[in-house]
């Protein structure tokens, strides 16, 4: 989960819709899944929560494949990996060639060399991290006062004359009580802004460079990655994301008196490669000419091994087809898994795929994307029209006993998914109380150790519910 | 808090001794405090908890200072202003001088090269730090299959034909659970000793080197330093902490097939070198030649800032000396207030202290370290005599309102203590649930954040009743 997500969970309407199994059914309506199909789906649930499927499948790509940047040899062989595995899963596998963007992390160091009470001689390291698509730095290192704003209105406040020549820290804190009451993304969307708009909003100012407090919960000397952005005709200037620690000890030196700081980052943005979507369907067998798209990302950041995100959102993606097929089922319409590449800095994959698609996008009956984490599920999100709901019902009712049964309206679901989803592509992920994802995702502990086996089971199984009812659905859904 | 400590808390009989508010009080006692004594310990506990005083000098030595490796100009530096500070606090001051291990880090990185399903040409990073006193790696690095091992009866087991020219991963696990009932001590004490002890076993069976999952609770990526030991007539090899992903990592890939890692460390151990204990003498009225010591080290870990480890304990025994001049009182003996230096590295300070000490160490009268955390004290340790535990007791009762009664028996309660204790000198703690404790400790993230105010203040209180119940204890302590 990236940036583009994050925006759009920023815009969320947090309206509850429902308590499900409080509430009185809606009024009669025509038979939305049929009685074939609700067993058909018990069963799969049953069968996901039994499978160690999506939990080899993460573990492979995180530990074996191991961090998969957009552009590295690592990603190619979880291109080829992946390709490999739906075939043997009985899909009809195709790689979608994409254009994509190629960051390449370099050294990364940071100090404090003056700050006030200082020991001659002596500097404090400070733990950093280049965000994704930074310039770099002089390899020498850059060394310059620090200046501390907690949002972009104290920046503006300060006006050019104090920014000027120096290093703006953006020190705003990741609201950990909000995530700590389950609305994590809510949090990191409130954060994430500045890690996104820092150099833009700070160059401008003459501002030499941009420190950005880490956008996510981790209180462990962790920084946190993730995209940033460049605007035409503004200035390019490097930006880093400092951990938790590290923002704290700035802000405190600067509070006291002049703290000049020196950042090297070497990162280098080379020309475009080539990559793949990879593309794998499961015939229709009533309606094979409607897709049901369900993936997750096969990219991650390079720091950890991305496990929570994304390599557990393509396993689960992977293992709904899967069962369906060790099941012997016939999806009345396409179930298409997509490993999307590229969400994390470019979003080449979800663009590449829309590109196609966009032709016949009537046929592109729902898209699924899960990239919200994999602990225990709660319910499931949709984007589209309100009357999406009724068709949820159901299949929450069958998830009743994993207590998964939330059903939840959002402006968008997923990054990779979200062209489909602004094209009126009905849309759905699943949902889940956000409460440690990100003290984790886009760190170096993003790992497989962070993956639950019964709690990835239980979201193994609301996506083979969630797939393969919506590809089984007696009705179109509105749109 | 290092390994010396940590092997005393590997022997400590947990015998609970008292629900202190629950029994019957002692038979009746000659006085043990006058009530002038206990009227004025309220008062230094209500000053305490008032005061900041320890949480700026906590501040100023993390976040000012920083990292404070002995033999390192931080530590140089830590010295000058905590002899500063006590000057300004009315003691009277001087420096002990010691030689001192001067052990330095140096680059380290570590990647695996070599593991079952990798793709050409990469490599997956490894989280790693050098173990204190370790040598060095060719800079080049040194390059090995590893095999993996929970403890030495599974390295001993394997023999010299499946150690040799190997690279031994001991991959014992630190009890989480035991961490989280309150024991982090005894769980880091039963992991220390494979950090200490690794080098030693394996280099007799012919490993290279020796990487060491973290002996600590962090599931952040972060790597647990700490001392560790070589043996006379036995090859030194290289030794590293790994942080617990790469140890979940790496054993879940040797588990797969042929492992190798590359380990780049290039620590130095330099001649020895020179620092000072920094002692501070607030004389007493009555027995001024009878000491009481209450103490911390100054030196720190070079990973984080040493806030917890052991700025904090400094700070507090500072605070104590520093409560009682404000308050213009008068204590019956001498309150000596010792920053120790170099206990995480040699103990140089502490037996330093012993040396100068020995000759007349009956006027030694107690002795009280803070090492062991800052979060919210239960109460008290004790080590020598049972008969010690009345004399705390109405300390106890004055900590009643801040949760501070437990009073506890133990072979040992600090290492710059420790050679007092072990002549007899009657020694005292802070006792802590160390539930979150070993998650920081020795890592990148033992910094000022997490130093609580208000639990800093309730050490702060406990420390100043303590310190001076015991300098006006009525009697002699039992020894």
């Amino acid at each position: 989960m990236a940036m583009k997500f994050s925006i759009a969970l920023m815009i969320v309407m947090l309206v509850p819709t429902s308590a499900l199994l409080q509430q009185p059914s809606p009024a009669p309506t025509p038979v939305i899944y049929s009685e074939k199909t609700l067993q058909e789906l018990v069963e799969l649930r049953k069968a996901a929560l039994a499978s160690d499927y999506a939990y080899r499948q993460t573990g492979y790509l995180s530990n074996n494949i191991g961090p998969r940047l957009t552009g590295s040899a690592q990603a190619q062989r979880s291109v080829e990996y992946v390709a490999d595995e739906m075939r043997k899963a009985g899909l009809d596998v195709r790689l979608q060639k994409l254009s994509v963007p190629v960051w390449v992390r370099g050294q990364e160091t940071g100090e404090i060399v003056e700050f006030p009470g200082m020991a001659a001689g002596t500097t404090q390291k400070i733990v950093l991290t280049a965000l994704g698509g930074s310039i770099a730095t002089p390899t020498s290192g850059l060394t310059a006062e620090i200046i501390v704003v907690n949002t972009y209105d104290e920046l503006n406040g300060l006006g050019r004359d104090k920014v000027a020549g120096k290093i703006v820290l953006f020190n705003y804190k990741f609201d950990r009580e909000l995530q700590a009451s389950g609305f994590g993304g809510a949090a990191y969307g409130n954060a994430v802004q500045y890690r996104f708009g820092a150099a833009m909003a700070a160059a401008p100012l003459g501002a030499v460079g941009v420190l950005v407090r880490s956008a996510g919960g981790s209180q462990n000397r962790l920084a946190h990655t993730g995209t940033m952005g460049y605007a035409d005709g503004v200035t390019k200037i490097p930006a880093a994301a400092v951990s938790f620690e590290d923002a704290e000890i700035l802000a405190h030196l600067a509070s006291e008196g002049k703290t000049r700081v020196r950042v090297t980052i070497t990162p280098e943005t080379r020309p475009n490669g080539v990559s793949y979507n990879v593309i794998g369907d499961l015939k229709g067998s009533e309606r094979p000419d409607e897709i049901v798209v369900v993936g997750g990302h096969l990219d991650s950041w390079d720091l950890g091994t991305g496990a929570l995100d994304d390599a557990s959102g393509v396993a689960v993606s992977m293992q709904a087809a899967y069962l369906v097929k060790q099941l012997k089922l016939k999806p009345k319409r396409t179930i298409r898994v997509v490993a999307f590449m590229n969400e994390e800095n470019g979003g080449a994959g979800g663009a590449g795929y829309f590109a196609e698609a966009k032709g016949s996008i009537e046929k592109h009956f729902a898209a699924i994307e899960s990239d919200l984490g994999a602990s225990h599920p709660i319910g499931i999100l949709f984007a589209g029209k309100s009357d999406l709901q009724p068709f949820l019902t159901p299949l929450a009712k069958i998830l009743l006993s994993q207590g998964a049964t939330q059903i939840q309206s959002q402006g968008g679901v997923g990054a990779d998914i979200s062209l489909l989803t602004q094209a009126g592509v009905p849309s759905f992920a699943p949902w889940f109380s956000q409460q440690t994802y990100f003290n984790y995702h886009h760190t170096a502990a993003d790992t497989f150790d962070k993956i639950d086996p019964k709690e990835l089971s239980e979201l193994g199984a609301l996506m083979v519910v969630l797939t393969y009812g919506i590809a089984n659905v007696e009705r179109p859904l509105p749109r």
